[in-house]
């Protein structure tokens, strides 16, 4: 369907049609699409830009995955399909390893999410080897690998499931989370809540990347500053506000 | 996947599921998967039960329906695979003619629905020939056969786009939604905008029908009691509530 530019909401509704076509080819799962529906509702209430909040909580988790030992980034479908290329380029700059993970998984899946990584230059992509599990989850969602998530002190975990999430958080990592839902269980599982689009996220954490690598003490200090709980109830109070606002404007 | 039904969201995810399914037959479109993601989280929002507004916007909806000349249900591929079923049932009670009207239209699909409601047993369904269009709409979803939609005088839309919802409107039908979104085109163009989950919202009017099918008395006051804007407010007011709620909740 051809989406004309002048539309409203014209890059929703292009990434809404990406994401049908990246059913095709496998890299998105049907439930995927779902999952995606649910994000659109929540940036629509959040006025489909980034906060304040969002960007303070991308502050953070720039710092606190630049000052990480082993950070690990995990790639389900819709992250890939998403994000593919922002994530390898904000990988690159915090050295950070790309661990692919999906809530549906099977071989065929994990080889071509890892692959179409490995088609926008991915190197070094983690997953088609899962050897360990993530102890606490019952289901094969709990593979990961030895070198990546598992021995991870830092694990970026954008648009995770609940389970996986609080798992990771049981097991000792710092998670960061980029989820819309403010009230998610991933959410509530992380240390650092971005409550945005993954896709302004991450272009967001690469743009932040110049000032926070040149000095740990501004590190330091953002991540002292940081209250993600503080931050979550404000984003919760945008979205009444704009319901509000919304309401205003829709009287007839 | 299994879902457990000690999960708190069962319903939930048995439908997503469902759906998922339902894009392999060619019933859903891909892109209608996301639409009902945003669904399910407005539906989240509102605490997955039918609210006192919705209960409300229902009645009138039947009684309207009841007094109506020649009321249609127009019927897409979410719809006919959310509560294909529960739409028969009703437009049997409301003597209601069943039309099917894609956002994604093809011959195939049209046949593929229609052929999909008449095995649960619809009859007459209308939308195989439309042999006429909605004014105001530019492309073939303007499409709409003489002997329903287009000759109706009440329209039920459950889950419609806001273009075509807005072109009934302008053309002088009595529109009614059934819309998650409070705020959607689709709510807001609405005579009566049934802010509910579709499968509660149908269950509901059919056990509404027995009293209001009685006396036609009880149907005019239903209906001049029922104020939409005011109930729409109400419907907001409700999901700044729950977001409070959730939030305390989610308080570690």
């Amino acid at each position: 369907m051809k989406v004309s530019r002048d539309h409203p909401r014209y890059r929703s509704l292009v990434m809404r049609e990406a994401m049908s076509e990246m059913v095709k080819n496998g890299i998105v799962a049907p439930t995927g699409l779902i999952a995606h529906g649910r994000g659109e509702a929540f940036d629509y209430l959040l006025g489909e830009e980034t906060s304040d909040n969002a960007r303070r909580a991308e502050r953070a988790a720039v710092a606190l995955l630049l000052e990480a030992r082993n950070p690990v980034i995990s790639v389900n479908g819709n992250t890939a399909a998403l994000a593919g290329k922002e994530i390898i380029a904000l990988s690159k700059l915090i050295k950070a390893k790309v661990e692919v993970n999906l809530f549906h998984r099977s071989p065929e899946r994990i080889e071509k999410v890892v692959a179409f990584m490995e088609s926008l230059g991915a190197k070094g992509v983690l997953g088609r080897h899962a050897d360990t599990t993530i102890p606490g989850i019952a289901s094969d969602r709990a593979l990961c690998s030895k070198e990546g998530i598992y021995s991870a002190d830092v694990v970026l975990i954008p648009l995770e499931d609940g389970d996986r999430a609080e798992a990771l958080a049981k097991f000792g990592k710092k998670v960061i989370a980029i989820d819309l839902n403010p009230l998610s269980r991933t959410t509530r599982a992380a240390q650092i809540s971005i409550v945005d689009e993954l896709t302004r996220a991450i272009s967001n954490m690469i743009a932040m990347w110049p000032e926070l690598s040149r000095e740990e003490a501004i590190r330091r200090k953002v991540l002292s500053d940081f209250d993600n709980q503080r931050n979550l109830k404000s984003s919760l109070e945008l979205i009444c506000d704009r319901l509000t606002e919304l309401a205003e404007e829709g009287k007839p």
